[in-house]
């Protein structure tokens, strides 16, 4: 079932090792059928070398594996919960991208320094607060989503405009209309999360507003005019 | 019409990807036809791997399109008032390269630290004023040339000798006797960038102005004694 | 003899140069065959391109030389200390690599700030203290992986939960069930290294201890779920 | 004349592009006969993929081009000069490798903070002093050359035991038994310095003379242990 989108997923995994975001078997991408309500995603602990499309596992929104022999990645209840509450996204990436995580162990959102960040997300990628104790022992995957989907519901950020998050001592969630545009955007998070590093560590401060709106509002929404 | 050109800046734009200076379809490189006064610049927002020499698109200075099927960069209007402002130069080419656009974020010139860069540029490359909240909301690329033209005209900068300037929180602009000039220039912008962030961060001062005399007058202009 | 253990430690070896780890002859990586007590390890000071598994040199525990026309690294002393103290381990990795030496360097731990440290290691990379005049003075390669292993015992740091130290103003040796292992660690710790710089520079605290548990414990021991 | 030396400086030069040292046509190594005191040196400003061994350009050591159609590299007096004060040198290679040039820029020496260096070089690589205006005005690359030899005279530094300098303002010379070994002096230098930037900004001290001696003694001169 879903050939396609296993195929689409698996693709959306080796771009991940492509962009260079990762080390042996970290990471993970997924990609949900809206239809169906079924999400397929990367197996847990297989090394990208000898990944297939038809490893791909396939989950429904409540958690269950509905197909694939294989175990899903360890963070699929953290996909499925950001599926449930995010409902335009259709796709997922996870990664441990060295710049992206350093901001996350810092604890420290990712400013918006420049158009570069404009370009991609409207306003500061968040860092969300740190999980309970009583959090992390329970359903600690699954509360890793609630948290991220708490941060953006609190903090009155619009997912569709920030499609990115830093998870408190952990690392990056992205998504997208997809599982290769999800992938794209921890490349992209990546990259503006080292130009913030570098800017930070020069003492920069935050673009003005103009340039951000103007930014964000060329290459997204209505009255976008970049590309074709 | 300027099949050559067309070519040529086809090749540059690819260069910009060699270098390792762009991410996905960021960056953007253009050359002028003095004669004609006509503009060949990359297309918007089209993947690398997909472009040919004929989707380059040809604009005449006054911002019209005068041949192609595609749109032109969206950075068309900064990249004309260039050629307008600064009538000995041949090539521009953008970038969004990593360091480059650390020292725009943090609204920093990058300073004369030492010989790389006396080689490549005489004195600071300097770091634009904000662009007021008029410039941004109105005809913001085109306000962006203006921008640049006036830093280097109430500098006293001269743009023959200093060829590249950073955008406050964007990113660089670098320029040349044609397209591949402007797309090595920065390449070279970015290493320049990252010597200065490490010895900035190391608390560098500048070069001494006999260094910096020497080393670009040793390569640049009548008593040039570097290359064949 | 052990023929298939020195196809298997060349091949480790050879993941220090692929894991981009090592720059001309630095760096060697042993493995132990429990049974007979025999351990096999890179020649010395012989580049990697001209190696082949013939070259790999058998030793016993007692430091002496039992096959191989080549003479071993010279940091084999410090590798027989370890499978003589840390019984569990069946390979040794050492490193020059960049951002685990700058710790060294520093003579600074590596803090656990993150799920990226906590899915490796359990609690902070340690650094030993510095040699004495006499240990160096005196047998120091042996010195050396005694300083290692006391660092672990007065620490009262379980070895099998940290599969790395740093050695005081040198460089990292890691550890693990066999040559392979040791090595696919040498190239975590220099990421997480990395990680660990990046985000020291931005003032970044240690993780909290219940989020290192469940990270830890996630990937190892009885209760692991990730992977197959 | 000379083709095998002709041979192994072309081959030395393009070991700077393979090491990831040079950017366009930055960088250049010589070699020299001590017999017949003919020094064999890269052209000026020629693409590295261009070139040829028939290329290299032979000079004797009063600075006159003995055999050659193109221009010696425009550091050439520098080279000379080191050959005529370092009488036990045979190459010397200079680049404006990046973490290098940051200390040359920073007009700071590197510290030995650890093995690495050790390993390398006995003691601090100087930083030479600003050459005067005068200097640099006047024989600019010869008085480079003379500021240099008097870093290490002055200081009473050994060159045999310190194959590296930092020239103020300027980048990294190194040298060497020939013209390769010399080339890989300088990969080892950038690797030093890289690390000597992530160690400095962590607030690293210098590692203890015990240890320096050790490593230093262990791979030079006539107790050296490591290797075949």
């Amino acid at each position: 079932m879903l050939e396609n989108i296993k195929k689409e997923v698996y693709e959306a995994n080796m771009k991940l090792v492509e962009y260079g975001l990762v080390l042996f078997t970290w990471g993970n991408v997924s990609q949900i059928d809206r239809e169906s309500g079924l999400v397929v995603i990367k197996p847990s602990g297989v090394p990208y070398e000898k990944m297939s499309p038809d490893d791909m596992v396939v989950m429904n929104l409540s958690g269950e594996r509905v197909e694939g022999a294989l175990n899903p990645s360890s963070d699929t209840p953290t996909h499925l919960e950001l599926y449930r509450r995010f409902p335009d996204i259709g796709g997922v990436a996870h990664t441990h991208s060295t710049f992206a995580v350093s901001f996350a162990q810092a604890a420290c959102g990712i400013p918006p320094f420049g158009t570069t960040h404009a370009d991609f997300a409207f306003g500061e990628i968040p860092c969300t607060r740190d999980l309970t104790k009583e959090e992390i022992e329970g359903e600690y995957e699954l509360n890793t989503g609630k948290v991220i989907a708490e941060c953006f519901e609190n903090g009155g950020i619009d997912y569709n405009a920030v499609p990115a998050v830093l998870v408190h001592s952990h690392g990056p969630f992205t998504w997208g209309k997809n599982g290769l545009k999800a992938a794209e955007n921890s490349a992209i998070l990546e990259e503006v999360a080292k130009m913030a590093y570098l800017s930070k560590t020069m003492n920069a401060r935050q673009a003005n507003e103009n340039i951000i709106n103007k930014h964000y509002f060329r290459k997204h929404g209505e009255k976008a005019y970049y590309g074709q």
